[in-house]
């Protein structure tokens, strides 16, 4: 691999606020990603499953991604999500974001169509990797089986590896099976494939055999504990701080998640509007908003800053 | 329910036809529009699953059912599907075809999250529904969990009718499961919904249950024989009628439907760039192509005209 320098470390898939009538919010999306920037993400995974990027149009999304950077945020911290289920929308999104000058690109496959062959899903990257055409694309496959219901496989990897080296960067499996993110290291990230966890659950695990960070739901909420993890992974308090990150974890995920992130930054921001999902997806009930409200307060969770960061908005 | 004319009978899911650059091929598509209600389909539901219409842009499309009615295909066979992950490209191509005149429109629920609630559906057919605003909105849903993982529940069903009666039409059922079927038409079939089946093999079944019909695959290739089992359900001849579209059928499902679909048409219109798919599909292997081919040949199996039919194409 000659690429000089990838992106590594704690990668929010961005929650995307939506206004009362259900457009996406762009004041309160740029704020939200300033503040995850500041507060320990080293990149934003933005058009990822937590972002709802599935319920936004392609052109919704172009124009949330070059409103981030006309608003200074950096493009080489960017790693939007462009794999769609149409051949020609995933070329047109990666293109885009190629072209705006982002870290990478990461890639769901194809997901309507189940139980597709490793032919079918190889031929969709390439062609994707062929028709964009642009050696600085670096592309991150996005491993996700319990919602896209589509697996990468480890030939998958290896085939599309070693087609295009250069491409090719690396993974983010959200598997949520620590043995297929052990494989996946096992087999490929000497070689300079970079594995990021879909969960910081496994993030300590992640880095001791060779894993680049995570890519994280909660990185929406719990930027600077999971981002501590991250850099001392190697120190003494490791093993105590990933304790503490998967209990916070924990309490997430006995909520329905993206209403819950929305939900708890809703809470510390003062700003009931954050709360809004599209559908498919509902907010949290007044009870489980409580509960979870409850469960954090009680944890000493914090997110610092966060209500006085509508400063730093678009004015 | 006060609308006067519902479409009925077997309506093709219309298989799209591929350049060799992958780029959908209006001539073609055009040409076996044209054959298949010439030869017995009494509708056209473009854009379903064996269309690969969620391997196409929303942009191409739209192009393509404008192409259709600027070359003569009436808008009130059409039966496009409309169904999105994202409620905004819903609400888009929904409102297109109703402008267009088209019959109605068969919706997906969103389907990239899986385990949505009922609610959450609710509210996303209920926002495309009042977004259009069209009191010409006929529309069908589209039940097809072993593709899309998101079910259509009677108990949704039931709280779109009861809100929206003069919009909500009726329903594709493709869950395989006649008791399914069943369930709907004995639910809600006397009060002006029209289930449609998802496949022939149950058609028979569907007309003596109060059902509309049937949207199924082999449509594209053996609209004829199926017709006349919708035709003349009530008569003398029926069950071996069924008998011998089930066999056919039954050769079809021995391959994968879509490419076999293709290939069956390339065969019959001696066309073989007939035979192109999009990733992540894959198109037969010479040895299954072979195979199938075959196999209908020894069933008598025909495409009649179909050779011919290049004759009426775009000039």
């Amino acid at each position: 691999m000659t690429t000089p320098k990838r992106i590594s470390g704690v990668l929010a898939p961005v929650v995307t606020p939506f206004k009362p009538d259900l457009s996406p919010d762009p004041e309160r999306y740029v704020r939200h990603c300033k503040w995850l920037l500041d507060n320990g993400c080293r990149g934003l995974a933005v058009f990822g499953t937590n972002s709802e990027a599935n319920s936004l149009s392609i052109e919704e999304r172009m124009v949330l991604l070059e409103t981030l950077i006309l608003e200074g945020v950096p493009a080489d911290k960017l790693m939007p999500g462009t794999g769609c289920c149409s051949l020609t929308d995933s070329v047109r999104l990666t293109s885009h974001a190629v072209a705006l000058g982002c870290a990478g690109v990461l890639m769901l496959p194809p997901f309507y169509y189940k139980g597709v062959s490793d032919d079918g899903l190889y031929r969709n990257f390439a062609e994707v990797i062929e028709r964009v055409g642009d050696a600085r694309l670096q592309l991150y496959l996005y491993h996700i089986p319990p919602v896209s219901q589509v697996p990468i496989t480890l030939a998958l990897i290896e085939r599309l590896l070693k087609r295009f080296p250069e491409t090719v960067a690396g993974v983010k499996d959200s598997s949520g099976d620590w043995s297929n993110t052990k494989a996946m290291l096992d087999a490929f990230a000497k070689s300079g494939f970079d594995v990021f966890a879909g969960s910081e659950v496994f993030l300590l695990d992640n880095m001791k055999n060779g894993g680049k960070g995570c890519i994280t739901a909660t990185g929406n909420i719990n930027p600077g504990a999971i981002s501590k993890v991250f850099e001392t992974w190697s120190g003494p308090n490791a093993d105590a701080l990933q304790k503490d990150i998967t209990a916070t974890r924990n309490v997430m995920q006995k909520y329905p998640m993206m209403a819950a992130l929305k939900a708890v930054i809703a809470h510390y921001a003062r700003d009931p509007e954050w709360a809004t999902v599209r559908p498919p997806l509902v907010e949290l009930t007044p009870a489980q908003n409580k509960g979870l409200i409850a469960e954090l307060g009680a944890r000493g969770f914090d997110m610092p800053g966060l209500a006085a960061a509508g400063a730093t908005a678009i004015a």
